[in-house]
């Protein structure tokens, strides 16, 4: 057999880009803007192999058991207190449930509250790994334009007023992948009033939220929520670990029945050792101090991308500063040969971008942008990288 | 809101039986006979510690960073060498993947397999976390009656005939769950024959084939599989952890590859943490010794449950006994109450049983089976606990 039929929705979902130019960067001669890892040394390596050593000498029958698919039950407390106090992301109708990364709770939140051909709103662009995980259940996308402090206000009413079987709004609030752009906390309020208007449900991911180092903290749009409407996924990976996939999500109770089906459908339970990791360094470590931690090493290494940007570019691509995050986003002149541009940037100049267009709800748009990333480069690649798309910005551009 | 818009196939899908009932089961009183957890003395606990620490103080950074979506690529090596050698189980023209546990595969062999509407074929009874899986992809689940050497192949040949879009017939052949059955080695090339003749692919479940304690040993389906027509589910869950959810799938490279991609959507990857255990567990550990030790648990834990039975039983129950896995399935004599009869068992008698309903593929089809398991309770707790369910069946089948 060579032919095999495949679901109409995974029939024309390709690789995400982003996969496969990590595959690329994985060359150590290419440095890897295109990434979205924590840098090394934000990792609590001795706290967490102290934790584990302790886990596998106390508890190692619970860490090797089946689990329930839930969670594990003090991670669930200490994560609705965190959801409660330091996120203000959980109301008195809500549950919480521990999902195998934000990712996963995306995906089943697509799966139990999608038909295939229902309609999914996004900030355009937005994270490709959640747009992949929508199209991949057959869902049609529909993309609102950004502006400076978040999503545009009329393209939404006006797309809300327009699209049938809308059955949620997904946003990004805090230094958005890959815009990098925080939405106000104006535009929050008027976007949840213009949801609640026309009756839709917000997906609120906030993978980021914790690493700010410039401006002021702004309350996510789950805490505005009175009407059971927002459900909000929270995660490890940006201030723990990725490898361990744990995230979380907050939920009307109802929706998280629903979920926890799902995700008995999915994959049983999350990892019983990760979860009880992220147990114990919630419990013994100063979580606080550790967030500051990253927000110094994230403050220096977007800092350090600023200025090789401001020294080294044309100074006719525009880029977005972000306070806070991962990533800085990059506009070529209009007109510009993006692709071009990317292909150049890794293939010669050993530098590799992600191309904006990856980011699109409608990937065939023509867009000029590119997303860099400064966690996971070291301090030197992120100046040398900088300089090498540089001196190929003033070539490219001429 | 209280009146949230779930898709349709979540909308009829309850939480499944199992785990409610493993909730009640939580209960220190009750005698486990419901759940399907490997026994304690089964885990290789110290070989864990060790590899942890290893993993911890050599390679911490790689333990917690995000990896990629097909797997750590030594565990993925080390895997193919078992699936050709000691499963033979993956032919030249297939590719392994590394999952959150086999139910992962299963979930996502469906997802790329199958809109919904379409057709699975499934042992009946079958194991409830795959029917549900399928069942929360939209797909219509189609029974095929199970005789004491495994599927019925002339109830699977009618069915062939008869049904349309069928994506692919689902099947445990070794110590089936729940009902124990292991498929003739004749039957296999049978079932793989038929097949071919009506062009269906075969998802071979195995989470069990290593814990033979009886009878030899018969080579999976997949080794007859000459057309890429089989997928092949392994687990780490029976003779490592299930804790850790890892598995492996062998299927055709363009199925691996869309499977891949759909593993990006739902959870990015495999907790790495537990790949690099899974790894060195496979390196540094004997596991031919390892599996003849829980051969040797699951020999004397069975032993003592069909004892038990055959003891105290009222004889008009009978009962299939398996030549490995981790269940005897019983039937209750025609016309008895067979879930008021579970009820008081867990009720009165404190043991907890499965009804046989939760693996029907028509949960509404009136059965007269349930599930026992001996891997969960402690030696002391079969005999006891097949002591009671004795004394209910004489006073119940009075």
């Amino acid at each position: 057999m060579n032919d095999y039929y495949f679901s109409s929705a995974m029939r024309n979902l390709k690789p995400s880009a982003i996969r496969e130019i990590l595959k690329m960067s994985s060359d150590p001669a290419v440095i890897p803007f295109s990434a979205g890892n924590p840098a090394p040394d934000a990792f609590p390596v001795e706290a967490v192999a102290r934790i584990t050593a302790e886990i596998m000498a106390e508890q190692p029958i619970l860490a090797l058991q089946y689990s329930v698919t839930e969670g594990y039950d003090p991670l669930r407390e200490s994560l609705r207190t965190l959801a409660k106090e330091h996120y203000t992301a959980m109301g008195a109708q809500d549950e919480l449930m521990v999902v195998s990364g934000a990712q996963q709770g995306i995906d089943l939140c697509c799966r139990v509250l999608c038909d295939a051909g229902d309609v999914i709103l996004c900030e355009d662009p937005s994270f490709i790994g959640s747009l992949n995980s929508f199209r991949s259940n057959g869902v049609q996308l529909v993309g609102v334009p950004m502006e400076k402090d978040g999503i545009s206000l009329s393209h939404l009413e006006s797309t809300l007023k327009t699209q049938k079987n809308v059955r949620f709004l997904y946003l990004i609030p805090n230094f958005q992948n890959p815009s990098g752009i925080t939405m106000s906390a104006q535009k929050r309020k008027a976007v949840y009033a213009l949801c609640s208007q026309y009756n839709v449900l917000i997906l609120e991911d906030n993978p980021y939220g914790d690493l700010r180092f410039a401006g002021t903290h702004i309350p996510p749009i789950k805490a505005l929520d009175s009407e059971g409407r927002v459900i909000y996924c929270g995660s490890f990976s940006k201030i723990l670990s990725p490898g361990l996939r744990v995230g979380f999500v907050v939920a009307p109770q109802a929706i998280i029945q629903k979920m926890t089906v799902a995700k008995q459908c999915a994959d049983v339970h999350t990892t019983i050792l990760s979860q009880l990791i992220a147990y114990r360094f919630l419990k013994e470590e100063d979580l606080t101090a550790h967030i500051e931690h990253l927000r110094a090493i994230y403050r220096r290494k977007c800092k350090l991308m600023i200025d090789g940007i401001k020294e080294n570019f044309d100074s006719r691509i525009t880029f977005i500063e972000p306070e806070g995050g991962l990533f800085v986003w990059c506009t070529l002149p209009q007109g510009a040969d993006m692709l071009a541009f990317c292909k150049s940037a890794v293939s010669e100049h050993k530098v590799a971008l992600v191309p904006g267009s990856a980011f699109s709800a409608d990937p065939s748009q023509v867009v000029s942008t590119f997303r860099m990333n400064f966690s996971t480069p070291t301090d030197e690649a992120i100046q040398e990288g900088t300089r090498r798309v540089g001196a190929l910005s003033k070539q490219f551009l001429k």
